[in-house]
């Protein structure tokens, strides 16, 4: 793990990493140290690791809860290089969306969620092995999840496949090829949707809900189409993972 | 409106009190005077004033956020004199659900509520009327609604009625004679629905959170039956009437 930089702002301490050829970010607070819970937060697809809606969560996640917050690129997105094939398919999507058929018709979207997957979750684990490394995570506290849309179906693979997660924060998406990995899933769970999301139609959102194996999982809709999560939501996410994951304790 | 027993606890103020034949109970911060938000709470069928779902979230609203909590026992019950019709039909339902059918079955449910609602919504009213007039409460502060279940049904009746209610939580009520009536609601909801609720199957539940005419409007669903709501919702509830109805201001 290589740091490249380190600035602070806000109280906020950010240092961008690559572990390998990996691209991260990791906020802390700026004063304190010692191991504190990690919350790992997805990007959605177009999004890079900075982008608003990550960085809108993190901030508060770290000045609120003193957590340490870190999101990396998925491939082909933010300073990750161009990756063809998922070029090739996000090109054929939007083919499709441009001749008015959703994005999600076709082969291709369930081929681009794969190859998504298939370097991305060991990437999230990858990070997860180096960050739990650092003083300032260590590997004593508990681990969360943020992610929606393309990050809530990364989310429902990741927190299936990895243990070190205990609570996560999914939704937004509604795939069926997703619901017997929701089926292994037995950590709470807050789980967002949108009413008029057209992209993942309610039913098929419900439908993963329904089929997660968490005791504790809450689902929260809200009016208005897929990019139009309330900001009370964010209030929402921050006191799930304070009750999931503990406070940062007295080093915050 | 006469006081008929004052008594501190734990910081709280509570007055019992009677406005006519009206039986209600207030509860105010010990310490501190002058007007607040009001947040009125109806409780759940064959339950009073003083049930647990009541006080645990009264006490919460009035410690953490300086609100007066109010709540008024329904026709029938508590301290009220025994109301023939509505134990008519209460009979009849329960020799319903002995008989294995389910109570809403037949027209005893939809009469039961009109009944109720009759003589609650009027009262609910006149409590607020007085409330409004103590110093402890004024009428220069936003007034919220709680209720699910029966209190949930008689909540739609009341916040569509009473424009100084200004945000209510609602739910774990699905009747299908409610959809006009939730549409001319228009303050912000949180609604609630009982993933397994027998008794209010969730597309019943949805449907109402659909029809509702809130511009923000929110549905938190959790697993389990009819009674099983969450401990942590109280606490989503305790934020939801902050945010809407601001603090007591600097006397709390």
């Amino acid at each position: 793990m290589r740091i490249t930089s380190e600035t602070f702002t806000d109280g906020i301490r950010e240092q961008l990493f690559t572990i390998g050829d990996i691209p991260g970010v990791l906020w802390t607070p700026a004063e304190g140290s010692g191991p504190r819970p990690l919350v790992l937060i997805g990007h959605g697809g177009g999004q890079h690791k900075k982008g608003w809606e990550v960085v809108s969560r993190a901030f508060p996640y770290v000045t609120s809860c003193g957590f340490a917050v870190a999101a990396i690129d998925a491939p082909g997105t933010g300073d990750r290089p161009e990756h063809p094939e998922i070029r090739r398919l996000v090109a054929l999507i939007q083919e499709r969306e441009a001749a008015g058929e959703p994005f999600w018709f076709g082969p291709e979207w369930p081929a681009l969620n794969e190859t998504v997957a298939a370097q991305l979750i060991p990437d999230w684990q990858t990070t997860l092995d180096a960050l739990q490394k650092l003083d300032s995570v260590g590997d004593s506290q508990p681990v969360g999840y943020y992610g929606l849309s393309q990050a809530g179906e990364m989310g429902i693979r990741l927190v299936a496949a990895e243990s070190r997660i205990k609570a996560a924060v999914l939704g937004l998406t509604g795939s069926d090829w997703l619901t017997d990995t929701a089926a292994r899933i037995t950590i709470p769970v807050e789980f967002l949707l949108q009413w008029d999301d057209e992209g993942n139609p309610r039913d098929s959102v419900m439908k993963l809900f329904d089929a997660l194996g968490s005791a504790e999982k809450t689902l929260h809709a809200n009016p208005g189409s897929h990019f139009r999560v309330p900001s009370f939501e964010i209030d929402s996410s921050i006191r799930f993972f304070a009750r999931h994951l503990g406070s940062a304790g007295s080093s915050f």
